[in-house]
């Protein structure tokens, strides 16, 4: 049984919550958001435990898990990622207390993700196991094209392109920034400083519609680290999100293409039913990874990973 | 650099041949087949090597290549399995010499694996590391069914359908043997006493076309193994092989449908291009795997081991 803790209270986390509930090997111990905190060594539960959160003494929610952290065997870090260096300052908290467990996250930009491998080092003082890049994209989808990568002696291209239907944007709302950041013209700084009023506006001049390219997403990143391809150029990510309707715009799509060793140039692909929703493409993933990382730390296999690797390896 | 030896120089055997040869990390050293074996400790180039086999003292060829056991780091079991022993005792006699190394194999019936799993003890006795299924069904495909999983609370139904297109039979003579064991009335000790004419009869008889239905392939064992099913019977396997031409008859294809956390029925599709040849398909991730198990090996972690594990695992 991994008592777990999640950070973050969204929407990807309160499906986190709802799903460790339906888990015997899992129980949620505790929760938080920037408004507060949940602990309890029972299981919380969920909706009932995350509408009345804690408010913490001097407004530190994660300072508060942190003090609870003999009690956390798994940390799986939903928050939003805004700016960069916010998921490895907390990351950077748990290892100066001397934590030690298993953490997965649903990272998505490549300059997160390299700040995140710099603490390779501070992990593996605290043997520590973390597993980055462990949502949808990167993560579920990330994996597939390595499984995808190994009939061919040569990868040319792995193009990632998502589709995303929300039908209350409300509930996530800090996705939807992180997405409003990829806009061409946007940036991560500037993205964090909209009112929600001009989120609102922004959806509103488009249709409900945010339609991306060419995304800084760490797909790239995860792949060339295990040498499906040899420059992160050869990847590439976009996709549509539709935030006035549940009903996905498009099909989520990875598509590989190589050349095999006989000379053939072809395509491999995996699709996602449309009828799952992002909250069960990153939390399934990230659960699912977090029971990968428990198992790395009991064979002493520490520091920090990406979702690519412990799959079938590319053989250079 | 891995030292590999490939057990059997049929189709498989070949193409194992001719990619490793593309590799820089793995060099092909020892290869055999009933009527011979070849080894160069600089290397056996492929076909050259191949056309000349050494005809063993006793008939023995895997005698021969348990002799050099000290200079082999892994093995790529490409032998075709008939009667289902065949290979369990292959890698029997292997343990009792004490040969100490990582071993993949494209092993098909799930009653064959069965009898490989009972061998662990061995495994672990001689501090090897053997990862079994590891071709294209049961491994990639497999492989793709754990990665669909996880985005369902429920897995209700796991179904393969490979198609494989050969312009020349003979090149795959113990493989179409295989498939043919799997027809209705068929027992695999009938197909392995079926000579080449009567094949080749068989084959005329159904116009080339091999159409099989609910096959006893080890998809099911491997999936249940990590849970991904909690019966065997919700994974089904068949496909068409077409004899007389090189393009595949359908387009080979993992349906994974399941029931997400929020009560949605769903199917997630992994799809391989249809110029993928079945070569490619299987040897890519044999050797993936291979390269995996060494690793693992280097962990400490021996025995014997299924292509959907080490994955993100299914939590329970």
């Amino acid at each position: 049984m991994l008592k777990i803790a999640v950070l973050g209270a969204g929407g990807l986390g309160k499906a986190a919550a709802k799903i460790i509930g339906m888990k015997q090997e899992m129980r949620l111990v505790a929760i938080c958001d920037q408004s507060g905190y949940a602990f309890n060594p029972a299981g919380l539960t969920c909706p009932t435990s995350l509408t009345g959160l804690t408010t913490p003494t001097e407004n530190d929610s994660i300072g508060e898990i942190i003090k609870l952290r003999d009690e956390i065997d798994g940390i799986f870090i939903a928050l939003p990622n805004l700016p960069n260096e916010f998921i490895p300052n907390v990351l950077k908290r748990f290892i100066e207390a001397g934590y030690r467990g298993v953490f997965t996250d649903a990272l998505k930009r490549t300059g997160a993700m390299e700040l995140m491998f710099e603490l390779d080092k501070g992990l593996k003082s605290t043997q520590s196991t973390y597993i980055t890049g462990a949502g949808a994209t990167p993560g579920l989808l990330t994996a597939a094209a390595v499984i995808a990568a190994q009939s061919f002696v040569e990868v040319i291209k792995v193009d990632i392109r998502w589709g995303v239907g929300i039908s209350n944007w409300e509930e996530y709302k800090a996705t939807i920034r992180e997405d409003i950041a990829h806009l061409p013209g946007w940036t991560v700084e500037k993205a964090k400083a909209l009112s929600d009023e001009e989120v609102s506006k922004l959806l509103d001049e488009r249709n409900g519609i945010l339609e991306l390219h060419e995304m800084e997403h760490a797909d790239d990143l995860l792949l060339e680290r295990v040498g499906v391809v040899d420059a992160r150029d050869k990847v590439t990510v976009g996709g549509v999100m539709d935030t006035r309707s549940a009903k996905k715009p498009v099909t989520t799509t990875m598509t590989l293409t190589g050349k095999t060793f006989d000379g053939k140039i072809s395509s491999h692909k995996f699709l996602l039913g449309d009828e799952t929703t992002m909250a069960a493409n990153v939390v399934g993933p990230a659960l699912g990874y977090l029971k990968r990382a428990k198992w790395l730390n009991e064979h002493g296999i520490y520091g920090i990973y990406g979702s690519t690797e412990f799959m079938p390896a590319v053989v250079k």
